[in-house]
């Protein structure tokens, strides 16, 4: 078990109506609030106008129409708004773009350069605003991590940052938020936090006994939900576990004692960067290609482990036992929906070996659980093509 | 899934040689530290002297002698040191016992009344010191919460107590601290931390299944690992898990969705306030008796749950498939080496009706999954005499 840290600072608020409690949480924090959201959604399902109820006695001054592939010229124009508004507090209304758009504005807020800096460079993020979040898709676990990932769509790169200053101070979930998103988004979604756990679980043994027993936990729950919420959309007990698991598998817990570099979110970050297609989706084509791309003695224990305990399957013949884990991981992807190609997901046959050189080119791909050169990365590419 | 506040404000450093971090992580709080420990096993194992080297340029006042079952005349004189010395910070080192002192000493110093008043009465703890850890113990979970257990030999009350003030500020986890423990302290604390997970766990199935899950892994960690630190002391893995497994025990993520009322420990506080019995034998000889007399028709579910998924039975008959999970709990605290009847521990047949007594008097036994009375509790009790 190797050493970590875990420090989560973010008051969690989880359940039905705890936005109620938005009004004490962000009171200390001061009275201009950035209000950050995205195509309008909140106006449709009523949440806009709860908060604008709510949020009376406040100065709110708003950013809207952050993309799902969050830009940096939103960022960009959010940093201004704080500056122009003398801005306490950032509150993104949303999902993990809006979260990470709020999060870059925050940093960019306090920062005298251009926002784009923090992105490429971390180290030069020493303080931000405060950040509230109220969440509406459950997907990147933004809402309780330091972490945030931004397009630049001038230089096609869409990188990630992060900071110890960029964990939000509260987080309202209500699992009620969650009932009116369409099909695709809560599949995708669920194929996000599956990524998150995959990046993790899939590392070396190092003994994380524990923590590889939550990260099993985390993906039967996503399992076992995604096809409930996606057959009765308002079922909360689906929606609630879901949620849920989105914040889990990315706020520290489901590497501690674990470590090695990401693979499928790197590469799939170029996918977005050079198609804009939405990550989970993304990350749900890539999953099964790598799996079989690195399924080999090494890491056949693993494999096993996986098809056993996450899926229930039982055999004798190992290399088989692990394929089937697999083969069950691209099966739930098509049952919920997911385009399972990077041909049905609009990209084109030309762009694969730029793609894997981007992805070696912004990534070291050397400390992966198998390192992966830009030969390896297209080959997976075409193998979902 | 209920509703469920998530706040773990908690610095927690895991794993070899983090102490080293500790001048670093308390020099925010002031110079004065008030330092707390036991009956002087970190003067036999070495880290009285590498605390001593590393906080050289701090102002250091010890309170050393702090008992197994924590005692409010300790506390006492802890609060007294604080005011006279201008304490500006409390570092705990040893186990739950230390801890749990710690933070009502920390209360106090800011309480103008008798330190006892904020055990009674948490909702008098308005502010604390703040609290620093060092773990030498796997079992309470006291690094990463908000709660405490003080004990009063003259009323004979031991009380549980806690506030959000009492969150330690950081906390230091090096499983290498517990290689040196006499093996009855190894069982006992897991015990203690299994016990936990069972309060938490066997409650109204709320729909929280990610949560359910997380105890199951818990407790399978638990199961897996302490026969081995039994059998090979220095195995850093099992102690790792183990240690990790008492903080994710009881930091609020095993009852994320769910509530209800605890049984066990209600019970077990009237043994040791009576007796002054180690805990976690004391939580480990009730358990199965518990579980035996709570077993019917409206638990069966959720014990061939537990039967299933945490001890990988299996079998048609549902009342057998329960009943072998409890047998399972009661042979692996036997196999540990805990003597499994009250009277074993010391315990007098003839106070069997007192503390049944004292059990309803100092709690409210109608919430706990399954509630019970006081002749209930005298039944559990006799059970297992």
């Amino acid at each position: 078990m190797n050493n970590f840290k875990f420090h989560a600072r973010t008051d969690v608020r989880f359940g039905r109506d705890q936005i109620m409690n938005l009004p004490e949480i962000i009171k200390p924090y001061g009275k201009n609030v950035l209000l950050v959201y995205g195509g309008g959604s909140i106006k449709k399902n009523g949440i806009y106008n709860i908060l604008m109820d709510l949020l009376r006695g406040f100065h709110i001054v708003e950013l809207s129409g952050i993309e799902p592939n969050p830009k940096i010229t939103s960022v960009r124009e959010g940093v201004s708004l704080c500056k122009e508004h003398d801005i306490d507090l950032v509150l993104a209304v949303g999902g993990g773009s809006c979260i990470d758009a709020a999060k870059v504005i925050a940093g960019g807020a306090l920062y005298d350069g251009d926002p784009w800096d923090l992105v490429v460079d971390s180290s030069k993020i020493d303080k931000a605003l405060p950040i509230v979040t109220v969440l509406t898709l459950a997907a990147t676990g933004s809402e309780m991590n330091q972490f945030a990932v931004i397009s630049n769509m001038e230089t096609r790169e869409k990188l990630g940052t992060g900071s110890p200053n960029f964990v939000p101070m509260a987080s309202i979930l209500d699992p009620i938020y969650l009932i009116t998103l369409p099909n695709m988004q809560t599949a995708a979604g669920t194929a996000d936090i599956m990524s998150h756990v995959f990046e993790q679980y899939f590392q070396k043994d190092d003994g994380a006994y524990l923590t590889d027993c939550l990260c099993e936990s985390i993906l039967k729950t996503c399992i076992k939900y995604c096809k409930v919420a996606l057959e009765n959309p308002k079922d909360y007990e689906a929606r609630a576990n879901l949620m849920w698991s989105s914040t889990m598998a990315l706020n520290g817990l489901a590497s501690a004692g674990k470590g090695g570099g990401w693979t499928c979110h790197p590469i799939e970050h170029e996918l977005s960067a050079f198609y804009d297609i939405t990550h989970g989706v993304g990350l749900a084509i890539l999953t099964p290609s790598w799996m079989r791309y690195i399924l080999k003695e090494e890491t056949l224990t693993r494999f096993c482990n996986y098809a056993r305990n996450v899926w229930g399957f039982e055999g004798e013949d190992s290399m088989e036992l692990a394929n089937k884990g697999i083969d069950a991981t691209e099966n739930f992807f098509k049952e919920c929906g997911i385009p399972m190609t990077l041909r049905e997901a609009g990209i084109e046959e030309k762009s694969l070996h730029d793609m894997a050189v981007a992805t070696t080119d912004h990534n070291d791909m050397s400390g992966c659980y198998v390192s992966l050169t830009t030969e390896d990365i297209e080959n997976i590419l075409k193998n979902c093509f």
